[in-house]
């Protein structure tokens, strides 16, 4: 079996194809909750959201958030009546916020409730919060500390970035399931989606005993690259690389995992940077990165499933076996 | 100045009529929140809502609830996910209970956000709940008690009520405009609207505090029969009369109201009703009392201001004068 690690858009294109390549008792998708936080008094999750409708074909492709064929009556109304309309939900989309709030409200857990949703939605496969417990992603930037949506949605991603932490995340626990993939001896491979390393994946692995369970891993550890020819393909991941004196490169992707990652997908457009990424340790495997269709997802998913079944994990605890 | 009693669709209607017939100063409008309720986690008000759509002119003239121009996407996806859809909102609705859970949530009082909102809307006149603090209607039947909106909605008003309550009335208060408005030396009529007297207007008056301010009121208390030629405009009037065994007609709703009632606008097809009615003691007037536009609203205003200036409270108090 595989496990995915996703953030938003980018992560939940390559799920979207790892769930048509792979069936459903060989794929765990693991989602990042650290972008999300309470607005109008609602439980938003948006990253679990964007994996979940993309998965369901439900997805709105213009914006990637919220449902296809989205309408905005109730934001309309909203700033009619003087509410905060600077984060847009869509009147579909605002279904799942409701609803799962008020199932929150009962002391459900997120991860119930979003396999209950992922059901109905026509979904066959498990994906999982990384925790149920609330892990909040805030940013300390060059106009002060402040959380992910501000950062990310009313300030446009604009301040830099000189820190990311996450609020409460030593009280929160790895989803059982998340745990279980790691140490399952039936793992083939971690695939981490081109999601940004900084705000999508490290809330994943960051989470208090995810670390220790990665050490002890069987199954390599591959990431693809978010960024492609010097640009993040979507969201402030270059920004941010750039501001940590990282290079905007699939190189500094490589930096930013360290130790953990055993292999890289790189695009074609990076194709020259491959010795120097191997010459840091892991793997490396060129393909065509950027997903504009479903055929490019499944294809980038079928790319990152051999080439994990490929690599070797380079931890002492594997090695040791 | 005039006090307007008012529950959902009818009391909206006459409500957007003495708007137009009487200046912001003149006027308070005292609405039912006896039908308040939680659902989905948000706190609906729906006779508010009514009342301040329709004197804002965006209330929806097909459903009586709800604003103009509604969708029912959310309803659509929420059903999707599973979620509960009897009973409907719209998108543009929602606006209004997500944002009020809100600021409720916040400790704001009901009134304020009320206040707000109408600002927002255009509204000049003042409209207040009957109390800030929870008034919930249930209702006895003959298949159990049921939560208001349970019995009116849910079970489409058709089991038999026997015994109608209002919980947590106990610990309730009159709003304070509402209060004050019945003492006021300025005073000069009471309108009840055409309500359901058990469902929209009992709830009003059995806030503690309300029935002994009126009792000493120097202002005729006149209602607008909602019973017309033995049938309830709208909703279950009619059937609860019947089941309590009191007329359907305007002289049933005068024996509802009481020694309260100083004067009953009933309609010119039950004007044969009048003598036995004065018999009882309100003072009648005969008018046409079914609002099919703003115009008929307008007239019925004109009407019940008239009627009330003319009037003279029964009560031992102000005869005492």
């Amino acid at each position: 079996m595989f496990l995915a690690l996703a953030g938003g858009v980018g992560g939940a294109k390559l799920a979207r194809g790892l769930v048509r390549v792979l069936p459903p008792e060989e794929l765990l998708v693991v989602v990042n909750t650290g972008d999300d936080f309470e607005h109008l008094g609602l439980h938003i999750s948006p990253d679990l959201d964007t994996v979940m409708y993309t998965i369901a074909e439900c997805h709105n492709p213009e914006t990637g958030w919220g449902q296809a064929g989205e309408t905005w009556q109730f934001m309309d109304a909203l700033g009619k009546l003087g509410g905060e309309t600077w984060f847009q939900l869509g009147d579909r989309d605002l279904a799942t916020h409701v609803e799962r709030t008020r199932r929150l409200g009962t002391g459900e857990p997120l991860s119930c409730i979003t396999a209950d949703f992922c059901e109905r939605l026509g979904i066959d496969h498990a994906i999982v919060p990384a925790s149920d417990q609330p892990v909040r992603t805030w940013v300390d930037t060059d106009v002060g500390k402040l959380s992910f949506q501000d950062y990310f949605v009313r300030e446009k991603a604009k301040p830099k970035v000189v820190k990311v932490t996450f609020d409460c995340i030593d009280d929160a626990r790895p989803h059982q399931k998340f745990l279980d993939a790691i140490e399952s001896h039936a793992l083939q491979g971690i695939i981490v989606c081109p999601s940004n390393p900084f705000l999508s994946v490290m809330p994943i692995l960051s989470v208090p005993g995810v670390r220790a369970a990665l050490e002890k891993r069987r199954a390599p550890f591959v990431a693809v690259s978010p960024i492609v020819g010097g640009k993040a393909l979507k969201g402030p991941a270059a920004d941010i690389l750039r501001s940590f004196d990282i290079p905007v490169s699939p190189a500094g992707v490589a930096e930013v995992y360290g130790d953990l990652l055993d292999g890289l997908v790189i695009d074609s457009v990076d194709a020259d940077l491959a010795p120097s990424i191997q010459d840091m340790g892991p793997s490396v495997h060129v393909a065509d990165t950027v997903m504009k269709s479903l055929e490019d997802s499944v294809s980038l998913a079928l790319t990152a499933r051999s080439f994990a079944e490929s690599v070797v994990p380079r931890n002492s605890y594997s090695s040791a076996q």
